[in-house]
């Protein structure tokens, strides 16, 4: 290990040197060469929580590797959301799904008809931008105010695309790219609006567990509103215990909604993962001590960001996320065009989630993902910064 | 460990006593009360095959749980297909789908259009019966011609479905449940006819690995004939190998459905589970060894299988498959009418998959999954007996 030691707590985020994560077979380690520094797709540089992978170790050992059933994972969930959100769910009505991608691919399905109109806040996770049309329904993008104190919902431009006729809102709070944990107000509001326009909201709650002191997450479902409890919320333990490749997550349903998600076919929740079942579960039960140390790590390296950044690239915006690892870029006073990250791939060796494929909000803009040591985050800064005064590229050292 | 010792091999069958696979979490152990014997869904009693244990443990160790990328599991499968079957086939065509329904949803999407008539041969998987109608394809059923000999493909009734204007053929082969290994012979003559009316070919090889000695797979992508270059396979090590929850298979075009299988989307492959990424490449790679260990188990059990019925149920009709170890039994002369299997889970504590459920043909049947110990399935076949004598139900002791 060279360089410097900014950040270094000892936590799950500084376990594993470069070489150890190169081994790696996942997408965010292969997807590019060596000397490329991944801080793209949502994937985190730790070791799985010590109870996780022994719940893992001992499902290998008993071949327990055949079709996947929901087993404990509802009550677990359940018990979590209950002592985390204070969010009271009845496990019986929770139905197991891939990821939350197919839930929700499944939800609208279910819940919205083919031509249906479905609004998605961008910038956007984007996989929105392929399954929604996919499925027939048309995606209306709705974009976040950017203020200068961060993004925030555009309550005026939802009510136009309510009223000009919506079938579903998908609502992603923990908002990903841009980090923003929507306030119980401007809940309340949207569903007062979708109550008013007759909309079905679909809620992507994948970053829930991952919000720092200072933010609250309020589950829309949780919400004393008609809207609320004619919701659907996708939920799984894979963001925040880092589990996006065993593929299991759950369809919850507001109390109106129960119906709607009963008829989830068994052959859709056959699709899950067995191993992601199991991971899951234990997340839910026992994975809260790790998920704090984590977290801790997670905000210094937040603050870390912001200090290497205003240090080096000081004309790039950034706004502290206030939940996820991921930090959304505005690279737009570089002059690197549309999609900065491409710059920073090819001079740079740092390869960020490129802004255009959140929608058009996006241009100009990357995301980044600071779920590794902070050794790590400095150096990706420092291949950016140099990438731009034409210095020497810093080697991947770490 | 009580009973009989029919069929004991010290092999993987062997490992597991029952209170060892009551602990897992699978829908085949998890969806009955513990006094049911399961023998229905295509899970497997065994502990996994050394090198793919390690590599998942070592995967675990590494925290390698992120998004899945193909890596070099197209590279492993293709050497494998080489060896074993002959089939030479291009790995850099060849994309990665969640499990072998997902791709076959895929591929169907991709070569048919909304209201297009896919042609399946029943009895059928039963995941076909949900899925094909779901993405607006019409599943026309073309059943197998039962005969002293065993199923075999009715050329005249699928010549009549295909001119009756079919887009698709869904081949399964080898062939579930019955375990039916179609010739050459017969799949030459359904690549004539695929040709002669214009009907793409499908095929769900998912069984290939587990032909019994005296049966030999022939690929259909691998035949010489035009319907066979346009044809795409869908393949995977879940079956083989027991790794069905892990979430792993491959689309392999033949030479004329390349352009086909490159629209298949990241997005799609982006559902496979990593972990059965990892292990499938390992089972391809160096899963053989594990692989004739277990078909000699399998071997002897469907011979023991055999002999059980002759002696204790000698009226049920029973062609020992050619692969698989799946068992498609002929219930219908005990009289208990359409679900046999409902009869034996309530009278005999013994859990088949139901016949019906495989489409018109199954009315009377139902399928008996015999990888398992010996010992079960004496304990299966002597609790089914007993069910229908009135005599004490035997107890679940092994």
């Amino acid at each position: 290990m060279t360089g410097t030691t900014h950040g270094r707590t000892g936590g799950p985020l500084d376990a594993f040197d470069l070489g150890e994560l190169r081994a790696r077979h996942s997408s965010k380690w292969r997807e590019y060469p060596q000397d490329v520094l991944p801080v793209w797709v949502a994937e985190m540089d730790t070791p799985l929580a010590e109870p996780i992978a022994a719940a893992l170790v001992e499902a290998v050992g008993r071949g327990d590797t055949g079709y996947a059933v929901a087993g404990g994972l509802p009550d677990a969930f359940a018990a979590f959301a209950a002592r985390r959100f204070g969010w009271r769910t009845d496990p019986a009505a929770i139905r197991l799904v891939p990821d939350v991608m197919a839930g929700i691919v499944e939800v609208l399905s279910l819940v919205t008809e083919p031509g249906d109109r479905v609004v998605v806040n961008t910038p956007a996770y984007p996989p929105y931008f392929y399954w929604i049309p996919r499925i027939g329904r048309e995606l209306v993008e709705n974009p976040l105010l950017l203020t200068p104190g961060g993004h925030r919902l555009d309550l005026a431009a939802l009510e136009r695309d309510f009223a000009a006729g919506a079938a579903a809102f998908l609502l992603c709070n923990p908002h990903n790219p841009t980090g923003v944990v929507f306030g119980e107000e401007d809940l309340l509001a949207v569903a007062a609006l979708a109550g008013r326009y007759g909309v079905r909201v679909v809620t992507d709650e994948i970053h829930a567990p991952l919000v720092f002191p200072g933010a609250r997450h309020v589950p829309f479902a949780g919400l004393d509103a008609p809207a609320a409890a004619r919701s659907i919320t996708l939920a799984s333990a894979s963001k925040a215990w880092n589990l996006a490749g065993l593929k299991a997550a759950l369809a919850v349903p507001g109390e109106e909604a129960r119906a709607d998600v009963a008829r989830i076919h068994p052959e859709v929740s056959e699709g899950a993962g067995l191993l992601g079942v199991i991971a899951s579960e234990v997340a839910f039960t026992s994975g809260e001590p790790w998920l704090e140390e984590l977290l801790a790590g997670l905000d210094a390296n937040r603050a870390l960001l912001g200090r290497l950044l205003a240090g080096r690239l000081p004309e790039v915006g950034y706004q502290p996320p206030q939940a996820t690892y991921l930090a959304w870029l505005d690279l737009r006073a570089l002059g690197l065009g549309d999609d900065p990250a491409e710059w920073f791939l090819r001079r740079g060796g740092t390869a960020l989630y490129p802004g255009p494929r959140f929608g058009a909000p996006g241009r100009g803009f990357a995301r980044f993902n600071f779920a590794t040591s902070g050794d790590r985050v400095t150096e990706a800064v420092e291949r950016m910064a140099a990438s731009l005064t034409g210095g020497p590229r810093a080697a991947a050292s770490h």
